[in-house]
């Protein structure tokens, strides 16, 4: 990491979040009318390349070079109970991610993408493993049940850190961006933050993380109404919000997210803790918006408010809870299918097929 | 297409039929519990898994041979003004599929499968174009309204032929069939044939197809209860509904998945007419059920009744209405993710990951 001044990294990203290019969006939309099917028939294929092209500015977009950034960090607020699985289990998967061991190796290659992995501060510091991009904000966040997580200057750290490594990737030339996740302790976290940031009742956005079961999940949405009460963070303060509630590698991903979309690169977002690195994300830089696509809907019941809040429909509902950005390898495919059908179809002039008759 | 009487090849792929293998299948369940994830939180992509894993016999098995057969006819029931295109419009499409210009061309080749395009009975006889398939059973089918769409030998023929291409298909190592169809007029065939063996009323299964408006779709669903009065066909016979109300394509898909289900290929259906050409299959050979994957859920509001009768829950939900295969071939990467993840991932054990606390 550089020295800079990572709130100068986070506003200059801010100040050049792009407006989607309605040039190239009007362009795209025009084509999916000339191209050989019946108007509107691929459905939500059709608006998703139309939303790539206006985020690239390419009227045909296509996106070969993919990355899934893992964030992985730990939570202080572990020691309330709120897990079903021991803390060890974050540098034991970030392991298993360098080894290839893990779902998201296994989905990431079927996409085509590679795996980013990134300690953003796991508690026990980890040996320096090829491919571990360490960025580490601190040992873990502290317990947010008593008091901030972190520090402002440390969550200001977090986003500029996953800022600085999406420009990394874009200047290496990454075409699309997905967002994953690691770290015991962090749907508790997300569950706070999108409380906070959507106005919605700890309860309703709470849910059973790895495992639990009715009793630990009464006693998280207590947690979660307790981080809130002692830190009665300002749901328009991004940046407050994830110093008192959130976590570094939450941080990390609202850096990424900002970062890959102001240099006009498409975000894939994963499940709940990725949606709440985009509240965060959305909350310090609305422009955010337009260039994030919802890869899945979580079994997290918070994500759907935090889908809600951000505006997104997600494109897959298949009953994951797993993180890691699985979700979000799941969808490159089908992004890969929107793109190639308004690339490389042909239109109806050119393969002299009738339209419709006239009505 | 041999001289092979169409009746026996039938009776032999029905007689052929396995139950799903249940030892690969519980080998598979097993695996899952073991792998370095929560369990369960792969959601639907661990059932699928299981249940390729029950079909092909193998306990981690991969499909990395993937065909998408599109089969096109023409439909007597058009000159009824049931769809808001010309019947010209199946023959150029063929053509298009065969030069790579139509939506299945893009999403096959970013799912890896090959296009085998099949004419099952286009109106007017196509040239011979390099990679058709010629299958005709006859120049389009009669018009239903007014007595049988076929006779019941032509039925037959139409089925025996699609199992026999299945039977090529995985002779020449092909790991995994999706159905696709092409035929103006063949959504209300598919209508007709899902009121028929779900039970359902026509107007609950009678849809837009390429496009009518709410004029033409009541006069359509009119005539999906007028081809049933003339014809009143017995649900519980799945030749005779077809002869009565079906199409070549619909009779050549429902071989297709019959011949590919018997031989342990798994069979991924595309939308609405693919589900009729599956009830079709499931009437004929109820024992190949456990054997398909429904890939997406059309916007022809009948595809529901289809389903449902099938019992079958769709991966995708896209808002697709185009046929073709375009939906089956989506979801083959989705398909590849569920058997990446369990062949590939590490065990807790061989990744040294902790499980879950004692409660």
């Amino acid at each position: 990491m550089t020295a800079d001044d990572p709130n100068a990294t986070i506003a200059a990203a801010i100040a050049r979040m792009p407006l989607p290019d309605e040039a190239a969006a009007a362009a795209a939309r025009d084509r999916q009318a000339q191209l050989t099917k019946p108007a509107g028939s691929l459905g939500r294929l059709e608006d998703l390349a139309i939303q790539i092209a206006g985020t690239t500015g390419r009227p045909r977009p296509r996106l070969p070079r993919k990355a899934v950034v893992v964030m992985a960090a730990d939570h202080g607020v572990t020691v309330e109970g709120v897990s079903a699985y021991p803390a060890d289990v974050t540098p034991q998967m970030v392991a298993n991610f360098l080894r290839g061991g893990a779902a998201i190796n296994a989905l990431a290659g079927v996409a085509g993408a590679r795996v980013v992995v990134v300690d953003m501060g796991v508690a026990t510091e980890m040996p320096a493993i090829p491919g571990l991009v360490s960025a580490r904000v601190g040992p873990g966040t502290r317990n947010m049940a008593v008091g901030p997580a972190m520090t402002r200057d440390e969550a200001a750290q977090a986003v500029a850190t996953g800022i600085r490594i999406a420009e990394g990737l874009v200047a290496d030339g990454v075409d699309v961006v997905a967002t994953g996740d690691m770290g015991i302790g962090n749907t508790t976290a997300s569950a706070t933050i999108t409380a906070v940031i959507t106005g919605t009742s700890p309860t309703l956005v709470t849910g059973r993380g790895t495992g639990l079961d009715d009793d630990a999940l009464a006693h998280k949405a207590a947690i979660v109404e307790r981080a809130i009460a002692a830190n009665r963070p300002d749901a328009g303060d991004g940046l407050g919000v994830l110093a008192a509630v959130g976590g570094f590698e939450i941080g990390g991903l609202a850096g990424v997210i900002i970062g890959a979309a102001s240099l006009r690169v498409p975000v894939l977002l994963d499940g709940f803790i990725s949606g709440a690195a985009a509240l965060i994300a959305a909350t310090l830089c609305p422009g955010v918006r337009p260039h994030l696509v919802a890869s899945h809907r979580s079994v997290e019941q918070g994500h759907r408010a935090a889908l809600a809040w951000l505006g997104l429909v997600p494109l897959l509902d298949l009953d994951l809870r797993l993180g890691e950005g699985t979700g979000a390898a799941l969808a490159m495919p089908i992004v890969d299918g929107a793109l190639a059908a308004l690339d490389e179809m042909a239109t109806f002039a050119e393969a002299a097929v009738a339209g419709p008759l006239e009505a």
